[in-house]
């Protein structure tokens, strides 16, 4: 079975805005097809190289995904050259243009011309309305090949992908009977080099053939990807298992999360778990540690308040730091991260208290605590931890550091 | 001028690697040589693939990147397959096999056969030895088209692109004379919906045929990207001030940056000019606002401090917030996003207080303000002012558009 993908926009062309569309079908296809993309095409808004593209895909595909070119404005393309490679006229789908009405009355707006060209598309094409946005997505046959043509806008693309396109490959995979039985396991792990987590897998390599075994780096974290095959679904799972197994003895503390789960997902457990509560007082990572603590949804159940503690009038007045603590060791030190620990937790009346406070450059620092030094610190019952770190990163990379890094001192000193 | 790419690459389209080389090339050409990327094609380690891939954009292309594949391992194959379309056999460079030697001596490494085979080019090819890496750059030429092989190691891409492909492309293209003079120009408004920026822009389109007009949606922005062509870098500008003057004068209070420059970093530019200072108290969106307002180096010199009040006891505590506008109104209330902005201002002291306070969902909610209905408010000299919004987004999404919505608020009271 082949797929392609076809995607459209100037924009992806000219180091504007870089495709993150693509990643996302590609890991849908394989994980619930077990198939993978052939080759992906980005071209520009000029109707010529987007016939061509089209017409190419289609002549050797089964499936091919066109992505953009679909909104209201002249430069959106994309339908009038589907229906030129078709051979058909456009034609307007009474269900796109009641949807656009309803759509634009729902918001109080006004339908301009304009948006009307949102309900045009080639004759003959299968029309699937969508939810999260005004253009619609269609299906067109093209000789042998099915074409599905999607918003670019990543929001509705991911729906419709996930919602329709994704499904219908998955029905034309089994009846071509070439669906391929594949189980995915994403293990995460910190505090643990690429070449020293390489390493650790050679043993299990050999012992498990059916079992590929892939490595991603999201600083800090390394991620292991096992996929093993089966003919079967139940005998792909069964290999999953048993390098799974295996895997978890291998990395052992390193091992903070599997799956979807996140660090911050994994904190937010382990305190719902105990019923505890937490504060936080930050200064370098300037909101980012509360940020990600707060993205999922019921961090209001334990996550009670953060402080964001830029000057050192608010890290007095907000976490308990002396202006003792300040004169004499300076902000970024241990024992103002330990205070701020302390004083927020004290403050907030909470189960912890999780600090962070250090140098995130490009300039400041000292020379005891150069730029890219970092203190994170916890308090909690029986806990009072301060660990110190050095990254030589830019300043984005050490805010994103010390907010992961925070987050793993209090995973480790809630196990 | 036309000029393609071509990715090779199996991590490519399994959506474990995204291509951000590709940016970097077509952000350099435009700077530099003012041409754009026409098209650009990613295959994976397959040799009908790449080799197809390889033949059609040689035949009808000047000039084409091909990076990936150039590596020791037995799937890098870009190489043999740039000989198979150019009817030559693969033969040692010994210049780049002396570069080999040399490199791994000076490593103390070991070389293997399976190194020597980054020696191989095809035969008549032009060998650029690489100073940052292993496996040489090779130019061929395929009929009219000139082809630049590269490896995909993004440091070792980066490095030649810039240092040798770019360069021979300006050169090219000056033989042609084709060199094209483009400036660009990105003009960011708020509060515009894409097809009201677009009907905006419609006399303008007329009147400025040498300018080409693009869109783009940044949820909550909306961008206009100007690319003014002419005959000389003089006349370029030229045209891409006319068109300027008037799309500013057509946008007035919507276009809020221009450029690189983001909503954050104009607000803290105006508060920067004005010697003024900022403090913030928010809910709902978690230490977003924080976070973004921090972003930039230098945000001490305004920014003095974040409240993340997530729970009413913080409200209380850190901004001002009584306990019977809390018990009268509820948390998410105009009353509460006024106290919070002036207590929060009273509280660190400072020119200005920002707050948010929201449902940002999946869950909670009242009748008066159901799940997605934000306040923001700010407080300062003469200013006293809370606007209500309501997204029926995801929660990501609507933390992300309140914290812009604070902001954006904020820069509408700093005229």
């Amino acid at each position: 079975m082949r797929i392609e993908t076809v995607c459209t926009g100037d924009e992806l062309l000219t180091g504007l805005t870089s495709d993150t569309n693509s990643a996302f079908f590609q890991t849908q296809l394989l994980e619930r097809v077990g198939q993978q993309v052939c080759r992906s095409v980005v071209v520009g808004d000029v109707r010529a190289d987007i016939e061509e593209a089209l017409q190419i895909a289609a002549s050797r595909s089964d499936a091919v995904l066109v992505s953009g070119g679909l909104g209201p404005t002249s430069d959106d393309v994309t339908a009038e050259c589907a229906a030129r490679v078709g051979r058909v006229p456009l034609v307007e789908s009474r269900a796109a243009r009641q949807h656009l009405v309803q759509r634009f009355a729902e918001r109080g707006l006004t339908l301009s011309e304009n948006n009307l060209r949102q309900a045009l598309v080639p004759q003959g094409a299968e029309v699937v309305l969508n939810e999260v946005g005004s253009a619609p997505m269609f299906i067109q046959r093209l000789g042998e090949a099915l074409m599905f043509y999607v918003p670019g806008v990543p929001r509705e693309y991911r729906h419709l992908v996930a919602k329709y396109v994704v499904p219908r490959i998955a029905e034309l995979a089994q009846a071509k009977g070439e669906r391929a039985f594949r189980e995915l396991l994403l293990l995460k792990t910190v505090g643990l080099p690429e070449s020293h987590l390489d390493a650790r897998m050679q043993p299990l390599i050999s012992a498990h053939p059916r079992v590929t075994f892939g490595y991603r780096t999201h600083l800090p974290e390394n991620h292991l990807k096992l996929m093993a095959e089966g003919a079967s679904a139940d005998e792909a799972k069964a290999a999953l298992q048993a390098v799974a197994t295996d895997a978890r003895a291998a990395l052992r503390e390193h091992l903070f999360a599997e799956g979807a789960q996140t660090m911050a997902g994994v904190v937010a457990e382990r305190l719902m778990a105990r019923g505890h509560t937490l504060s936080v007082a930050e200064s370098c990572t300037g909101g980012l540690l509360s940020t990600r603590l707060t993205d999922e949804a019921g961090a209001s159940a334990w996550f009670v308040a953060g402080a964001v503690t830029y000057a050192e009038s608010a890290k007095q007045r907000w976490a308990g730091v002396t202006a003792q603590a300040l004169a004499e060791h300076g902000a970024v030190s241990e024992v103002v991260a330990r205070q701020m620990a302390q004083g927020v937790r004290a403050a907030c009346g909470t189960t912890w208290g999780l600090s962070v406070t250090g140098f995130a450059g490009p300039s400041g620092g000292t020379e005891a605590a150069p730029v890219g030094t970092v203190f994170v610190g916890v308090s909690g019952p029986g806990v009072e931890l301060v660990e110190r770190h050095r990254w030589q990163f830019e300043r984005d990379r050490v805010r994103s550091l010390a907010a992961h890094a925070a987050m793993d001192l209090l995973r480790r000193s809630l196990p």
